[in-house]
């Protein structure tokens, strides 16, 4: 800008002093006023939006660290074992080759791997912090916290650029959750939430809504327990890792 | 810019080679080399802005992400497990449903709750990892990791996003202090080092300084025991959850 | 911009209607015409710098967290106790003043101290959350999780801004690796990957690469163990504390 007034006063000053039968009128604002301005204009912008943009940063700096630490979503989950959850069941875990002792342990002792509780918490993107099944596909059964009204599921896997393959991801998912006062009652009005595929080239975080017929049903669709069942996996034959598992939701509001 | 160029370059132009008596004196300068320098120079000042923007960003992110993985505060906590405080003392804690066991074994092996620790570690957005007091009323004992001159306390609740309830919030916080050097002296010289209110529709992780008087004394206020006293909570009748004690200050410079 | 029009009109004015032998030929458009389309013109650019900003921002905000979510590094870490990795050997460590039982149990049990783990997980910025070695030299041997070609080396340290002393850091470093198959195979062919100084006044998280015969010999030169020894620290005389050792590299290509 500022050379933009140098520039252009040139070609207007020989209008300034220009041949013209009358005395010649000049121009009595000197360029250097008129530069002076100019500048003082453009710096005054400059900063206003060097202040403005500072602010706007830091605001929206701010707002993602304030998401992250929120447990990367800011949206309560209901399957978090330190809120409460467990898992109750699952299909055959991956023993360890070095140390299988402590999963056969127990896993007899109460049906639940050790490692099952890492579906439950976060992984801090470490490799490793899953819960690994046998095979390429299997099942796991959550009971949250308490009954809610389900509103989204989100599967999560390690990220991509901490580990050397991701074939161990889950792929075909399907979600489904019933009511279940007590230990010992069934799989009664079990219905399917969800049905969704994990893909590995997006967000290692993935959320998935609830089935329209579910959301229709709103209050009336209350669940305390959550069976992940995955049919296929993205293509390790041995076995197939689980990062995290979050069960969205409210409580009824009646 | 672009736009004003061509607009109002056409008002001049008449007067370029007006009307004069002597010969009409054309104007060198093209229309569009004019055109050309104002683009050049608004090109480069975009492009300027672009990359002075660029690396503000960057420099504001880094420091802000710093700071989150700088345990959120940037700032010693002497209080932390990790370095070696300990809670020493608290009032009756809120025994878990379903699975008390260890709650009340803990409890009794060494007087300390097994979640008691919680409140000195950090709680990673995670809802229900805190030490949870039976009622609306309460206390907790810490022992600092090393006699320090106290500066300002910390109370950290969980964020609101991730939890449908926050009513077991603390609200009037008392924090007094004394220097103990054998486990089984009393409380000499005990003093208060802050009474606020914490309150959850603010920040979750709220910082409160050291009255005056403390501040006042400055290396003559040696402490190594702070106490917590929650007069009330917001809300909840059952009890009241404490995420994160800290205890900001330095060393003796002596 | 707004005000350069206004200054700058005036200036032109007089040469509107100037004087010549013709009649005077007025400029038709009026002066808030222009400064109409100058200000629709600024408010454009204006907001499309807004525009463009926030997009700008939040996309590099996105993958600063993303990155700091991947471990801090975004690299995979063949040295993750998560991953499989475990500390098998060491010098001795600096046990507890309070509490050194489960030390000196874990060490007399299976030769490696109970802390020795935190060396292989991310310590989240809490101090005190790392390995203590007694003095101001020592060594810890590393089985990584596979045999892989190492390609760099991380060494991390507490940040300056959690702690008050950082004295207990290492500085001079040498961190030789070799390929060991069975448990009670020496170290057969061990070579140096590194040496370097680990600097407290830089930042806290250091990576080396792997010096020049070993990046020379490729896929040729795989290890699964590493040893790092440490010659000299940042001044402590009774510990050195390493909070995080990191081996990058990737799997052999045959």
């Amino acid at each position: 800008m500022a050379v933009t007034a140098q520039t252009r006063r040139p070609a207007h000053t020989p209008y300034s002093a220009p041949p013209t039968r009358q005395a010649p009128t000049v121009n009595k604002s000197p360029h250097w006023l008129d530069f002076l301005i100019l500048s003082a204009v453009l710096l005054f912008f400059l900063e206003l939006i060097v202040v403005v943009g500072r602010i706007a940063i830091d605001n929206r700096v701010e707002k993602a660290i304030q998401k992250h630490a929120a447990d990367g979503l800011a949206r309560a989950d209901y399957a978090a074992a330190s809120w409460g959850a467990t898992v109750v069941d699952h299909s055959e875990p991956r023993y360890e080759r070095d140390w299988p002792w402590l999963g056969w342990w127990s896993t007899w002792w109460n049906g639940v791997h050790h490692k099952a509780i890492h579906m439950l918490s976060p992984s801090f993107g470490e490799p490793g912090r899953c819960f690994p099944l046998k095979g390429r596909s299997g099942f796991v059964v959550v009971k949250l916290r308490e009954p809610i009204v389900p509103e989204a599921i989100t599967i999560e896997h390690v990220l991509d650029s901490v580990v050397d393959d991701r074939s161990d991801a889950p792929k075909d998912c399907r979600v489904t959750a019933w009511l279940q006062h007590d230990r010992y009652d069934g799989k009664k009005n079990e219905f399917v939430l969800a049905e969704f595929s994990y893909d590995v080239r997006k967000s290692n975080v993935q959320t998935c809504g609830v089935s329209g017929s579910v959301a229709k049903a709103r209050d009336e669709a209350i669940v305390n327990m959550v069976e992940l069942q995955f049919g296929s996996n993205n293509g390790s034959p041995v076995s197939t890792c689980i990062y995290r598992l979050r069960v969205h939701g409210h409580k009824p509001r009646s």
